[in-house]
């Protein structure tokens, strides 16, 4: 069986053993096996002590359990967990989760059970996810083996991100961050240890996945980069990768490599390679974040044109300011609006607007003159991108704003992006305007940074297939 | 009456007319009116159509008033507002706060009537605050004139940031910003078109004001230049001074020309003069709320080595990438901890914790533990700063980490920026840790962004007062 169809089992599992279920519901296994069980798959809990968790018959042991088990989830200690994995084996069991820490990042002790499961996994036919693995999580199989608190009632169904993280905490921080603001996930996979799949194997799997269009990576260190780099830079040449490397300076390496027990590679080397590859690398989890969803979104951007519309002059200044100032990401530019685009957003709001881009309908405004005035600009062809900036003070806005902007730009192939903020509701507005098909930022730095990864990403994808071609002659 | 004095009179009024106060709970007359009423000072409605409000008597003109009134609001629209201030004058009334727009922001007619307002300031011994102003807002003077709504709540009392803004949308999202968070607003003037009163003015008085240790302006343009600049300089040897200024690039600079019928000077000579002169500049309204919240909160930091304490390893690592970042603000570098230290975290925690800065005490750290490794840090004599990452998901971490880490900073001299995220209690969380008197962020990038802020401000103060006494010698 190649590779694909053997880790669909693991991540779309028909029968999964937890090893370790625990009626507790505060023990990890007891949080798993609850989680599995909205999964709508046959759960086959194992645990010498119990006879039944929650209406479901207890195995006393693995020995007991059916032949065709796709994917045994392991809640024991780490010491249990390797017995358990060898028993599992003996079983014909091809997929692991392996949840508990305790191994290579905790010293000699930790890195020789480590190194059992290494060779296990080299031995025999099996993936192994882990150990200190946070588990895997997509929404749209039902499938959920998280044990730590996670926000996910805005990671709705259709999410078209994958993400695939090496740090349990930061992936955990990410997804709560996430479901504050509305954000789309086909799949959250926590690597942990990697000592068997590794963010290759992931990369492989979703870069095929119908259902991803965007894969995001959280890393510490990079074994395989040859293996990585050329892998991703096919994978860009469809879909983007996003890569948050941490680890950058010299201080920050010795650090991951006590956290995680592995080397991080150089710095330097490593960002060279990203932007030679076609990865568009991000700095923290809210980059991250922000990134993916932008580009999960919208599917690029012609060119660097940035057309921005506000109600609040402010605003529009300080938005012009973060446009024009130099970045090392792709440069964007104010884009010159025609005359004809100036009449009609005149016509549509007063005589003084002022049309000159940004554009100030000002604190007038209503949510007819904020539609007109969008309209024309999508309509305007010397416009690439539009930042909307959408507040509620005035007025004259009211919240059906919202769905304003989100017609507009679902009957547009012109990528829009809003900047909103609302006092205490602004995480809420920014979810509805997720709800609504619409990537919104909260602050003005944050908006023009999502413009500028789409700008790049377009930029990218044109230059990859270009040398595919290239190479193909 | 020298201009501190006068102006404590339109900042601290005993007694407010209210020129349009209305009935109506929607009209701008009517809701000042009402959020006065809370104010505990003497109101004078005035409005010939009603005879009383909220069961106040109604003055039916401006010649029926006291003639000791302290401050005049108008809530007229802008010609009856121009013809209300002459009438004010006659009655001998000093202070004005006009809150109408439709002056010299639209164009040729409405410069006019504000070119009227500058004369009648220059003939007459008054103060004009806007027009075009959003109005004042001191929490612990009980006054309030803003008529849009700002979540105030968390603006607690004995707040010490005075934030002067010129633009009335930019100024009510950071009050709302800053109110989900936390923040403490000793005051909020809106400067509105500055036909009389402006940046200069309040630069003065509040450098003055006992209850101010850290002024903020956010500016379109800045007119008198080099009074504010060397007032600045001034100021900036005792207390912090962030400026916000609006406009750094070609296009935005003809943008805040069209919003404010202004012009934004040339924004390279503005850059290289603030530095010049001790002030500290940012580039939007949320690094304005972070840089002035750390400022006001914190009296500034020894030096610039700095110490992450984190149960969360991931985060410790890309903490340590953003400290050792190039960045146009103050350098950081990590701390190199004493044997000491690394012996004082080890027998507090695990001996298998890594302690060599970021100190990583891993998910099984209690708050027990944290609380004794930050104490470790805070004497460490090599230390100048802290960065707490703080997270509540590990089992052994309680809420209470608030409270230790409040106390722990309480009774120390080092400084402490905390930096933390809670899924949707993230806000919550971080209002908090501000109510027991500890600076929070929500990502890395702003905690450390908030730690430059800090470390550039003392050496600025070095700077400035080191000046000074060559000078005097």
């Amino acid at each position: 069986m190649d590779k694909i169809a053997s880790l669909k089992r693991l991540l779309d599992p028909k029968k999964i053993a937890v090893i370790g279920a625990s009626k507790s519901k505060e023990k990890v296994g007891g949080i798993v096996f609850r989680r599995l069980m909205e999964s709508r798959r046959r759960l086959f809990p194992v645990n010498p002590k119990e006879t039944a968790i929650e209406g479901y018959k207890v195995s006393p042991d693995i020995r007991s359990l059916p032949k065709d088990i796709d994917l045994a989830v392991i809640t024991l200690s780490a010491e249990k967990a390797v017995e358990a994995v060898e028993m599992c084996i003996e079983r014909g069991i091809p997929n692991y989760i392996i949840v508990a820490g305790g191994f290579g990042e905790v010293g000699a002790e930790g890195r020789d059970l480590e190194d059992r499961l290494k060779q296990l996994a080299k031995a025999h036919p099996i993936n192994i996810l882990g150990p200190n693995s946070l588990g895997i999580f997509l929404p749209d199989e039902n499938i959920d083996t998280i044990f730590v608190e996670h926000g996910d009632k805005a990671l709705d169904r259709n999410g078209r991100v994958a993400c695939i993280v090496q740090s349990g905490s930061v992936g955990v921080e990410a997804l709560g961050y996430a479901s504050n603001t509305g954000y789309g996930m086909r799949a959250f996979v926590g690597l942990g240890n990697k000592c068997d799949l590794d963010e290759v194997d992931f990369l492989h799997y979703f870069s095929q996945d119908e259902k991803t269009n965007c894969l995001g990576f959280y890393l510490e260190n990079i074994e395989k980069g040859r293996e990585f780099l050329s892998a991703a830079k096919k994978t860009a040449t469809q879909k983007p990768v996003v890569v948050l490397k941490a680890g950058m300076t010299h201080t920050a390496a010795s650090a991951v490599s006590s956290h995680t027990g592995k080397l991080a590679g150089s710095d330097n080397v490593i960002s060279g390679a990203l932007k030679q590859f076609g990865i568009q690398r991000v700095y923290d989890d809210e980059e991250f974040c922000d990134a993916t969803k932008v580009l999960s979104m919208l599917s690029g951007a012609p060119g660097n044109r940035v057309a921005v519309l506000t109600a609040a002059g402010g605003y529009g200044v300080m938005c012009t300011d973060f446009i024009e100032k130099k970045d090392s990401r792709a440069a964007l530019v104010m884009a010159k609006l025609s005359e004809a685009t100036k009449k009609r957003i005149k016509a549509a709001t007063f005589p003084f607007t002022a049309c000159e881009n940004p554009v100030d309908i000002t604190a007038s405004a209503t949510d007819k003159m904020f539609s007109e005035s969008l309209d024309a600009l999508i309509r305007d062809e010397g416009v690439d991108l539009i930042i909307c900036i959408a507040f509620f003070a005035p007025p004259g806005i009211s919240e059906n704003l919202i769905d304003i902007i989100a017609e507009k730009i679902r009957n547009s192939d012109k990528p829009v992006i809003v900047f909103t903020k609302y006092g205490p509701f602004t995480d809420n507005c920014i979810k509805n305007l997720y709800y609504a098909g619409v990537a919104a930022y909260p602050s003005v730095g944050r908006a023009v940074r999502a413009a500028r990864v789409l700008v790049e990403r377009t930029a990218i994808q044109k230059r990859l297939l270009q040398e595919e071609k290239c190479r193909k002659n």
